[in-house]
């Protein structure tokens, strides 16, 4: 279906002997294994309700995405304030190996400003919704059209990388649509743009339109998701599946309402997908360092369900979790703590526990116990944990009570010479 | 594609209409906009490494549920422990409008004891992963098969609902889950279930298995998705688009490690696909108190970024965002914070500001400026805000001050006379 002169990739072949969530190996569009990330947390960060970041905390950010390793970094319009020109500069300034991207409006005056910061590239968005609603009824696309090409002329003209983006991508008229992006693609733009601003396409349109789309451009595809409806990071792997090249995100989420794809999210799926490539490009042990700085600078706690770093993101309690997790946690266990820097909790002082987790942690603990003797201190556990909850502290008490009064009555009966 | 006898919808077409992101008019398996809920707080959630609910506060949270609308009530196994028993028989003997139903292994032992708490009905799940390890590399099959009939069929001589499923439904051999699944298909099980207990399934590969075994099975389907890499909503949208019947949810999306698919997320995303089948069934305006007991419950804080009711989920900063809001939320907002019983809040007090947003403030507050006036206030809020973050105090003073300057300049100016 697709024209596109898309590259196959050489991760995608091994790791999809071995992991079932990964991609067919015959779909040749699916980019799952090979794309870049353009992180927003300084310009789409920038737009959520608690953010202010002063010049230095912005440089400490840009900082400590480019030691995560991200693509790209994207910053907010110079055309914003005086004070956001001049962090453009400076950030444009620092020498990271991550390229520096400024978002501006589809104006000459925007482009012009944001040429002079010294940044890397410049994504362009069709700047107002209201030309959008004309736009995505058919009115106007001359103008739009026009003025596209004067802005992509002149910032193509300047050497720097240029992305040309629409809001409102899934409400806008899908042959317009087309017909602006054949336009711009054919104009020489690094990468067309899809946004889902209100934040409820679902990944099926997604799939659809973007896998349309890579049939019709050959420039890279870039989208950028919303999550009013719980869908940004799916969004992103089905645009990803679909052939999209570049996904946008910041760190925990945070933009305007309630956010976009988060870098840690995505993370996580990606690792589900291809482990290896994102092993291999991400300084995932930095996450949890980079989120911290930036709940900070923002004054939020990271959600207690976080993604990866949610302090119960690895805690396992029912027992027969508990149970495959102890067998075998890499088979029942998708992300791997130890590759994110965390560890694995297994709880055990609460009325869901089971024999085969209490028997680990008596082997953790050195309490030699049969099977039997196991299920019976269960039970007991069992019956604390009805009264209320039990900390670890209690359990191994409870534990090394039972063993030592096990322990007693072995020494008084005839077999139990040879225990310890 | 499919032989069973799925019902079209009455609330579909109607809402196609009007509805860009509902389902496509032709697409007689989806059940975007006629689902159920099985609300599994009260057992999934129990799972969850901060949750210790006595009975009280079951019977409080079970109360809650049901003044919101759910279909069922799942709770704990009485298996798990005295108190877990008759905590099942005091929520059962409520007589909640919601059906009650409790969760346990395929065993007679654990049937029989569940049976005796007077639940409406049973979900069985294959209890152990070691089995479904050997069930998915095809050993075993007659055993799982002989139990499930024997657990199956003693529950339907009872006159209970009983659903049969499988653990880690996305890694089992297909063809093995298939056969399992039409045995206990033409055994008279009410439901069937799909679980992807890791968390790491995808919306494409949801929607492809339900799809076949919608083709399988006339039996209703239930899935139940875990977030560990972010999809739990989105795959339960997919489900539905596939023909799944019932979506398991918890408050906050509570249970093992980060959780499953949230209540509230899942109510945003069903919400945007059909607003009157949602708005119809469920109360929404109740969903924020009904978050504040678990959270309160559990301990834990309702994420800033949390669906819905998040503090941020409503709140708009940029301006070009701004400026389409204001212009006519309906169409850029989807989820009207109305329907919540939340509220709106336009953000200007920052560098992000736009005039159309400052223009909306001036109206409210009775100031009387043209739009070169707004403008020129405009620049002075984002050079104040260029310093550090500005409430809403602060700015209105700022426009308040502006606008006194103006009315006495154009007191001393031939031109303004009619002026207020």
């Amino acid at each position: 279906m697709s024209s596109a002169p898309l590259q196959t990739n050489g991760h995608q072949a091994p790791s999809q002997k071995r992991n079932p969530y990964a991609g067919n190996l015959s779909d040749y569009l699916s980019r799952t294994s090979n794309f870049a990330i353009i992180e927003s947390t300084l310009r789409e960060g920038e737009q959520f309700a608690n953010a202010f970041f002063d010049t230095a905390k912005k440089v400490e950010i840009a900082k400590a995405l480019d030691d995560f390793g991200v693509d790209y970094i994207e910053i907010t319009s110079p055309a914003a304030s005086e004070n956001s020109r001049q962090d453009c500069a400076t950030i444009a300034g620092l020498g990271l190996k991550a390229k520096i991207l400024t978002h501006v409006r589809c104006h000459m005056d925007d482009a012009r400003i944001a040429v002079e910061t010294g940044v890397d590239g410049l994504d362009v968005v069709i700047g107002t919704s209201s030309y959008l609603r004309e736009f995505s009824h058919g009115k106007d696309m001359d103008y739009i059209t026009k003025q596209a090409t004067e802005v992509i002329n002149y910032i193509k003209s300047t050497g720097l990388e240029v992305r040309f983006s629409s809001e409102d991508s899934f409400r806008s008229e899908l042959v317009d649509l087309l017909n602006l992006y054949r336009h711009v693609d054919q104009l020489g733009v690094n990468r067309v743009g899809i946004a889902d601003t209100v934040g409820c396409a679902s990944p099926r349109q997604v799939y659809e339109l973007v896998r349309t789309l890579r049939g019709v451009v050959s420039c890279d595809i870039e989208c950028h998701f919303h999550n009013d409806t719980g869908c940004a990071i799916a969004n992103a792997y089905a645009a990803l599946e679909a052939g999209a090249t570049h996904i946008d995100t910041s760190v925990l989420g945070i933009g305007e309402r309630n956010g976009i794809t988060p870098l840690g999210g995505l993370m996580a799926r990606m690792y589900a997908a291809d482990q290896e490539y994102v092993k291999g490009k991400y300084n995932l042990p930095g996450l949890r360092d980079l989120e911290n700085l930036v709940a900070e600078a923002v004054d939020i706690q990271v959600p207690f369900n976080n993604y990866i770093t949610g302090y119960c993101a690895f805690t396992h309690k029912a027992g027969i979790h508990a149970k495959a997790i102890l067998n075998n946690p890499s088979t029942y266990e998708i992300l791997k703590p130890e590759d994110f820097g965390m560890t694995r909790y297994v709880s055990i002082g609460h009325r869901l526990t089971g024999w085969n987790a209490v028997k680990s942690r008596c082997e953790q603990l050195g309490l030699e116990l049969t099977d039997a003797e196991v299920k019976q201190v269960t039970q007991r556990i069992k019956e604390a944990a009805d009264q209320g909850p039990q900390g670890i502290d209690a359990v191994d008490r409870l534990l090394r009570d039972f063993h030592r009064h096990i322990i007693a009555s072995r020494a008084g009966s005839p077999n139990s010479a040879a225990s310890s």
